[in-house]
């Protein structure tokens, strides 16, 4: 925690009152970055914003007030636009600059109020937009308590794959159907194998949710250019929720030989404000401990600081609120609880793996954490492990009963970052409603 | 092949002499796409042309010059920037409007040879570039010849996969490496699992080529929302030659379970000229005999005109020029002729599968066909296939012997569909040359 400063000052408070209550994810000491418009804006006025309480600094007519100078005014007018790739681009350094400008404006007492209050849009009148620009989205699959779980049913004789403890397992997913919390996800048709051997076409059967952090990039390396895991943080840019949509029995059927595709490209879920690297830094945590029949992570997998702080206390928690729940106004179901330490292979190490290849990664690239389940029963991050791959019901608190994700279905993810002496810092809300599959479409002689 | 016109007449000759030669890939028919600029221009000064012969008619210049009008002008100035993605998004029928006029410039004869001419460029003094901005590139693994050859060794008891003949087994791979021909392809470090049961870090010692058919989409869909067989020609824009570099090592080790990652990432070469499906009209063919055994396609995957003429005549072939020939002056050695009617699924399946789910595809995302391999010996696509898995070193003309591809090593793709009774047109070359892997870059505390 050798980066810590006066931005994650526990006794700092906002002017914003509502950045200061306890249950707030968005305290001056949060700080997170997104893009939005006020609703019924058009397209092209979609720009940057700060959360802050319930409200949204607007950091285009930030910059246009003249509030921000020298590095910290190169920053906020790269996330002023659109997209945060701009910013993203700089690295980190940019990014700390604008936190430090930003948390000398919104904190108590700061002369600059009266200037700054204008500029806040309350969030309830916002739409907000996918952060970035994302022309790669990499999932992994990190969590041994997940991978174990799966692995009981699919490889029992092998629960955990062979290569897991040396390398984080990972494979391409598709970045053109990363969407952003609130959007309805469409029930996938596609491909099953049916139990009698018949090979069947249809809106699927086991649509999942899988509960994970995304990663934004931050500068990339140019093709060719591995970079050192001491170095990788210098890539990571900030921090998101991802729901990994994951049509089970497509999935089943299609994985083999070259691993899923059409079960999870149907979308990706994110939460639309990117957390820092810098805003989590007070909650690192150190890398999962190895036992002593673990094999120790190769040279270029282990760096000093990775192991003494490269995992994040986060605590993760998912939702399911039916039909059913929302007609009555009943609250959502915690269906998850579980916390991000819980990972065996931390951020820098995907992100040095990735690039050790020579591949190229770029600003706004989506690394996803895989699903963040833990040991115990109620850590489980999908309903494929919740409910033993559809064989044994989950029963939520209002007597309903689900093996898979039905049509009206809303899965929500919130997260927050813990640790005594500093305050919480939370994710805010990633959500996603499922929408019946649609019709096929008509052919060219079709009636 | 309802859709001839005019520019398909194989009378046709232009007043570029050179696109007149029987050897040309580059004849009137074809007027394929790319983006380049002049050797030593600056980057922004990129720009759309047609190859015609061995000439480049500069599409930017050719706009200003005031050659195009209506649709046709429309189209031009889509295709004149620095990437093909607008006249991408126009779709085929903007392309043909193109063509259409193209074809009427540069014929024998044209009324307006004398202002078209002073547009050529000489080939031998411009760089190609990326001819698109490729948001997204998907793998796919069709030919029963590839698959099964792989899977003797691999999966011996199913060489193909159960669900091979049911849906078109697909991946998604990293676009961002995706690169032109010429680029040089540095040889990947990875992990690999030795025969002894360590793991291993290091320079690649199993690298492969793959040739393929890319495919890049015209208009995209939206999310949620598949397309029906009959229509998905309507987003198939125009083809090029794919080498899926692999290394071999790395993937055995990593793929299992989510498929392959860093051993296909590491770089994808491409050839500069994108041939229109307009172009390739008088070269379809019927798909691939099903053998009564064989599962009929369901009904999502079948079309009747994709029966009809699916797929696509078109000779590949791959060339190995090593060190020591480019020393000795020697020609490249042929090591693979094949042919694209060997694949076991059309592109206008490969699309409507992978659109199936409700997945977007966009315009300029990349499609590659899976390696090309065809039952003889002769048509063995990759060297994993030549030399079984390295395990009988290839014999070069020259004596030399090769297992994997060596530092230094060029490997060289065309192509040719040919027909009789039309003339043939070719792809112009893919071509990319082996450079020895990087050393593992320094940490913090390293001297």
């Amino acid at each position: 925690m050798a980066r810590l400063n006066g931005t994650h000052d526990p006794a700092l408070r906002s002017w914003v009152e509502s950045a200061n209550t306890p249950d707030t994810d968005f305290p001056i000491q949060n700080l997170p970055l997104g893009v939005f418009r006020r609703r019924g804006e058009a397209a092209e006025r979609a720009r940057g914003g700060v959360a802050i309480g319930d409200r949204i600094l607007d950091l285009a007519a930030a910059v246009a007030a003249g509030l921000f100078a020298g590095p910290a005014e190169a920053a906020a007018r790269a996330a002023a636009g659109p997209a945060l790739n701009p910013l993203m681009t700089m690295g980190n350094a940019a990014a700390s600059a604008l936190r430090a400008r930003l948390s000398a404006l919104l904190r108590a007492g700061a002369p600059e109020r009266a200037r700054v209050e204008p500029l806040l849009v309350p969030m309830a009148e916002a739409e907000m937009l996918l952060p970035a620009t994302i022309g790669a989205f990499t999932d992994f699959l990190t969590s041994t308590y997940h991978t174990e779980r799966g692995g009981r049913r699919t490889r029992p004789e092998s629960p955990l794959p062979p290569n897991f403890k040396h390398l984080p397992v990972a494979y391409n997913s598709r970045a053109s159907s990363v969407r952003v919390s609130g959007e309805a996800i469409r029930r996938p048709n596609g491909q099953r194998l049916r139990p009698d051997g018949t090979v069947h076409f249809g809106p699927c059967e086991a649509l999942d949710f899988e509960l994970e952090l995304g990663l934004f990039i931050g500068p990339g390396n140019p093709v060719g250019e591995p970079v050192h895991i001491d170095f990788a943080p210098d890539h990571m840019f900030g921090y998101c929720l991802l729901n990994d949509w994951s049509a089970r029995d497509i999935q089943r059927w299609e994985s083999h030989p070259l691993g899923p595709f059409l079960s999870k490209s149907l979308s990706t879920s994110i939460s639309p404000w990117v957390v820092t690297a810098d805003a989590l830094e007070p909650f690192c945590a150190s890398a999962f401990p190895r036992a002593e029949s673990d094999p120790k992570p190769l040279p270029y997998l282990h760096g000093e600081a990775d192991q003494r702080e490269g995992l994040m206390d986060i605590r993760m928690e998912a939702f399911l609120l039916t039909p059913r729940m929302r007609e009555r106004g009943e609250p959502p179901a915690r269906v998850t609880a579980t916390n991000f330490t819980n990972m065996y292979w931390t951020f820098a190490q995907m992100v040095t793996h990735h690039m050790s290849n020579g591949c190229n990664l770029r600003p706004g690239d989506l690394l996803g954490s895989g699903t963040a389940s833990g040991p115990t029963d109620e850590s489980r991050a999908c309903m494929a492990e919740l409910t033993e791959a559809g064989t044994q019901p989950l029963t939520l608190p209002n007597g309903e009963t689900r093996r898979w994700l039905e049509d009206g279905d809303e899965v929500i993810f919130r997260a927050r970052a813990e640790r005594d002496g500093f305050v919480p810092i939370g994710f805010g809300e990633c959500r996603g409603r499922i929408a019946p599959a649609p019709a096929w479409p008509r052919g060219r002689n079709d009636a």
